[in-house]
């Protein structure tokens, strides 16, 4: 497995337990928890490929699927003794959105070869997951909220495409990439950055 | 037709006509109705399509275009005599969601031959039309509700994926399925299962 | 350019400036700007191509990433001195709508040569950036404003089909559909018609 891999089942087992706690605090049953990690999970990846004219991912390879089922599994579990659940959402959802801002400009570098389209997948994909989790589940949108969320995403989007242009090998550049991007999510969140 | 076309049918017509009644609660014109009778009568049709990589379905037959548009005629010259509309949409949800699972598992399986992406094409055909029929219209998601939906959904799309892998011909399936979410979903309408 | 190019160009900023001008509402930083402009410029037409089995536009051409960047800078320097946001953004939407209704539906009439799926993809390319804008902003959508809205867009469509079936140039066509989206829409808003 390359970074890239890594950070891809990483991302979506991520944003899978985002959707299922989201399932979680609107106190759905299990199928909501799997319905909610599903979309999360693979919902911005969906967009990406579907967008790039790419085969979607998880229907190639239905790992991703599974990962999601396993995650939300877990989570209907577990979910009920963790006392802040929005709270690990939001450090969840960053490191999902992280490992994504890397992922997708790297899928639209190699589809198009455009730096600016690789730029726009990265932040699309990070982001849309997320959105959908809020749109679905009525919570409040991280778009809207008054943390930095979207500007960490085009961070790491940015510095995966630089740095691939600058000659950097794919897997230094994701790693660069997810560093950014998290470092930005992260100082937003623990310090109230807006 | 086979019984599959019926479901297909059936299942447009059923879904747009509760895109129909929900522009009938929102008190919006002939054009609002037909908006919402085909956003929800080809919506997760759509989506299957799209992610199925396959050509979209009323693209190529636009008998289904036609079927959303005069099933939203008729909801919109007959609507202000219905007392309970929204109790009715939830039925005729109940219906397309049905219908729809069923369909979605089998266009899933002929695609790809994987019975997970089978059952999950079946959840998602089913619940897509009904979730932005909600997120359009404004109203409380079906996802959300407390009765058992996705359930429901999951449950159709798992019996015709089992009744087709265990050698019963496709029609068979179909009803099997069908019968199996209507029965789920008709239950806990009834009797207020969640 | 043809007229059908301007159209889309225009289309494309005016509809990402009233994305720019509902993330000024909303109060956002600058990469709120640019992702609700760029969702609101390119959504509507992303979702034309997908559904057409078309390459999706600004993949094959960033030109119009780069006037969505553009149009988010410009909005988001000058947009406290605008005294009614809200009320600007509903005639910049009525220009994109109309630029789209004719646009949807000549891409939807070249790749299909079916009249109704050409005005069906005209009403949803006109409606479909707007829509999103609004759920993605958590505004009150337009499609639920009280003014005529999506009957404009179906009026552009249907001019331009008719018109592109009765032998008119493209050109005439285009020109005849977004004058008469145009007249719907802005009369609505200028007369309050309901």
């Amino acid at each position: 497995m390359t970074p890239l891999h890594v950070l891809d089942y990483a991302g979506v087992a991520v944003f899978a337990a985002t959707g299922a706690l989201a399932a979680s605090r609107k106190q759905l049953d299990l199928v909501g928890f799997l319905f909610l990690a599903g979309v999360t999970g693979i919902g911005g990846g969906t967009v990406r490929d579907v967008i790039l004219g790419l085969p979607v991912f998880w229907i190639r390879d239905h790992t991703y699927v599974l990962v999601c089922a396993a995650v939300a599994i877990l989570v209907f579990l577990g979910a009920h003794r963790l006392e802040s659940r929005y709270r690990l959402l939001l450090w969840l959802d960053a490191i999902g959105m992280s490992a994504y801002s890397a992922l997708g400009a790297a899928k639209g570098l190699t589809a198009t070869g455009s730096p600016v389209v690789a730029i726009v997948m990265g932040m699309l994909t990070a982001t849309f997951g997320g959105i959908m989790r809020d749109l679905l589940a009525n919570e409040p949108s991280v778009l809207l909220r008054p943390e930095i969320y979207v500007t960490a995403a085009l961070a790491g989007a940015t510095v995966f495409t630089l740095s691939d242009m600058a000659g950097f090998p794919e897997y230094a550049s994701a790693i660069l990439a997810f560093a950014a991007a998290f470092a930005v999510r992260g100082s937003a969140l623990r310090y109230g950055w807006s």
